[in-house]
């Protein structure tokens, strides 16, 4: 109590050095700085007395989904998980935080995005910032060498975000990856196919993949005079050629990774090639100095098989072979792919860009990258205590874009989006019939049907016809004097206003019937 | 690369120390001191350097769920999620971290179980307790006085977990909320029915829900003089019963809470009435003492009242009053109710009890309460900044206790839990057709069947026949010469071997036909 009374005193002390600044008219930064002391003091007390302080909000770059927007969220799901059980794909789940020295070492510059969680005896954890890492882990801790599995969750990173274009702290990834030692760009054709079905199924609109390999794009460094200990940086100024001019690029290259301009326009030539198909790689197979880079030439190779493989999906009118796509994260080893949606018009918001400019991340024009992924075949081996390697390969749906796409035209469309599936309402029009409401209610939640009844004594039978229009529950189910004499029940379809007597032997199965399509 | 040297130099040398120490046979904590500071050297190094010193587990308390458990879980939820719609209600999702603050003031002393975020510059940040301070936060800041929702997601406790009873410290919540303004105790009843409902469909056994009402507990303690700011502390001391005798409680409110024996032997006589149904309400509303206090009746007509609705919904068999239930939180202001399974030998191991004896942790004897929730009808409040009350009534399901029981019946059964849903595998007997493999599958996939085609050139049939009855696969589609000539493809039902030619434009339907059970 003691405690209390002088938190409260200091409060006290604390309003009177706030009204006093703001009587002096003292600067902004300073009213704030005292307020802040003043909100803190109060929050100690806790209870009652804090609660006009509490600041009602999410936590920065996170969000709440209303009923509607989960309504949206679980159809989207459920196209996925389809395609990914089509697929033959098992799920598994992880927690939410590994140990911190799970995540160190892989994201190269984006570690300082992690999570970490507070230090309060025991294991240092870290929020997931990815789930292709925790994948990675699993694989070596159980010893798995053999597995196609989905994974669904929320992954996490200290960004700075644009939530108007779909982008947060805390967001869903929709990860599918094939780990095993098979032949060459099988799995990998696979995975580019559950893109092109996903993106076709979810109606988005026009769309491409570009793919590309590290070994080329190390091969073609190689060429042209890149030392070895640059090729990731380079790379990742590579990286934003889907953002920025090439002469961006090329004074990022020269200016701040140090190279000679002479080199830098040798990345040129071969960054600046249109996009092809099979024939480009056969082309820059026979290319005089890229033929003599053995990591080129078997990646190329590859691309090849990759596109022979593209054709029997019937999926080559959407993939292109792109030189300039490069992909920022340390750990490809293979193949790598991005898709991104070339309609214009599906980001709304064509907000500025980040200070930051960090992967992913897009400009007014582009309307960004909807999935990605690639081979990574090095990743399970560093979890390894032996070091043995599981060659993997895998794809990450961008799914909170998607989200935003797909919420913007339900927004747009005229049909409403419902968010819960009762089938029936059970109403009465008179008064005094709640416990013949309940029962009846009851005995059609024992049938499986979804019944709501409103929680009220005596409802006005408008309030109940109402609710149904509200949450578009097709059918009422109408009790009254009569209706209880007679056996029967007053089936009335909510859309067209028709009633009808049924007896209430056969209720369950009309409305089963009724509501079979929805 | 200077640092990298450095730090491989001091890798060396800490090497040495190690070595050193273990050649003078010095102390175990010594080593492992020196062992530590090498493996924080080399972990610096990251990459492929550092592999080898990455601990392969999980954080204290959480697991992975890997695909079979997967399986499991899913048709859990599914079961549980059929319920909650088949009830009218809606789902929404919140952040899994709060601000710190909107958690403060609301688990009393469980508060130091809140795992906190590190304080990475920026908001002040905890993983949330449980979903209904999350809930409680969402309607205030919506403004929202009227849903009926659900949420599913993980929830997280710094407690000492017994993982071998299903209880982590990261786990699911199921939760299903009524909020709004409605006639007494029929959203209470819809509760109940609810929990009624899940258990038996889960068929894990007998069960029994456990009924008492806040106010009942305050009137009580009331008329047996415990003091006004005493309930709270006493209320946590009988909420025990469940897992000790009536003299360890008794002695905890004498000795430790401070209260005498005379009032002590009062609750006593009141705690240790057995438990009953409408009748034992309608005893205590009779009783000289406790129909003295306002609380109290208010709360037994209301227990009337419920079990009248719990009769139509046809529930009282399983539903008991009984003031000896407690329950720990300190937000519910109404009726309160808890669910345990009666069935002896569910829970397999049964483990000491936890030092702290916390709530919701079961002795060998009681295999655990499986379901609560209760009425609280102030919580909203507390967030809103005027303090307009939303008056809510809800309950949890405890899901991973249920997972570990519905996990110990899959075991204990004969019948294969399958990961996947694959309806047909596209296979070969001979050489050279993996490109006719791939165009059928192909084929497959866009007509919508759940197909696997093995990632290998030349794969043995035997070992394409093994992988279907290693994952449950119930149909082979096998190509050959003879078959495409023939424009047919053999199809094999796995389980008795026969096989059928069927022509390749009817494949699909006859796939869809044969699977179309499972």
């Amino acid at each position: 109590m003691a405690d209390k009374e002088q938190i409260q005193q200091a409060i006290k002390e604390q309003g009177e050095v706030v009204r006093k600044l703001k009587t002096e008219k003292a600067s902004k930064e300073q009213i704030d700085e005292e307020v802040a002391k003043l909100l803190q003091l109060k929050l100690q007390l806790g209870g009652d007395e804090g609660k006009h302080v509490f600041v009602l909000k999410t936590p920065k770059g996170t969000r709440d989904y209303n009923p509607k927007q989960m309504a949206i969220r679980d159809k989207v799901f459920k196209t996925i998980i389809n395609c990914f059980k089509r697929h033959g794909a098992e799920t598994l789940d992880t927690p939410v935080f590994e140990l911190k020295e799970t995540l160190t070492g892989k994201y190269g510059e984006d570690s300082k995005l992690i999570y970490d969680l507070k230090d309060q005896g025991g294991e240092l954890l870290a929020l997931r910032y990815d789930l292709t890492v925790p994948f990675a882990r699993f694989l070596a801790m159980n010893k798995i060498t053999n597995i196609k599995r989905y994974h669904i969750a929320k992954v996490y990173r200290r960004d700075n975000p644009a939530m108007t274009r779909g982008r947060y702290r805390e967001f869903y990834q929709c990860d599918f990856d094939i780990a095993g030692q098979y032949d060459p760009m099988i799995p990998d054709a696979e995975c580019l196919k559950i893109v092109y079905e996903i993106l076709s199924e979810l109606e988005l609109g026009e769309f491409l993949i570009k793919v590309n390999d590290r070994r080329i794009l190390d091969g073609m460094f190689d060429v042209c005079g890149v030392p070895q200990e640059q090729f990731r940086t380079i790379c990742s100024s590579v990286d934003k050629l889907d953002k920025v001019s090439w002469e961006e690029v090329k004074n990022e290259i020269v200016k701040e990774k140090g190279l000679t301009e002479e080199v830098a326009d040798q990345i040129g030539e071969y960054v600046n090639i249109k996009a092809g198909g099979s024939d480009l790689a056969e082309k820059l197979l026979q290319d005089p100095r890229l033929s003599k880079s053995k990591a080129a030439v078997a990646g190329l190779t590859d691309i090849k098989l990759l596109f022979s493989y593209l054709e029997l999906f019937q999926t080559t009118d959407k993939v292109v072979f792109d030189l300039s796509l490069a992909r920022g994260l340390d750990y490809y080893t293979g193949v790598i792919y991005e898709a991104i949606l070339t309609q214009a018009g599906v980001a709304p918001v064509p907000a500025p860009k980040d200070a930051n400019g960090s992967a992913g991340d897009e400009g007014p024009v582009n309307v960004g990258s909807v999935a990605g992924g690639g081979r990574y075949d090095g990743l399970v081996g560093m979890f390894d205590p032996k070091g043995r390697k599981v060659p993997c390969v895998g794809v990450s749906i961008g799914i909170e874009r998607i989200f935003s796409i797909v919420e913007q035209k339900a927004e747009a469309s005229a049909e409403k989006v419902r968010t819960t599936e009762t089938q029936v309402l059970v109403a009465s029009a008179q008064k005094n019939l709640l416990e013949e409401r309940l029962k009846l209610t009851s005995e059609l939640w024992n049938a499986g049907i979804k019944v709501e009844v409103l929680y009220k004594r005596n409802p006005k039978l408008l309030s109940q016809l109402q609710h149904c229009e509200d949450t578009g529950i097709p059918l009422v189910a109408i009790l009254g004097e009569q209706e209880l004499r007679d056996g029967v029940v007053k089936l009335r379809n909510v859309a067209n206003r028709e009633e009808v007597d049924v007896s209430r032997a056969d209720l369950v199965e009309e409305i089963r019937k009724r509501t079979s399509e929805s």
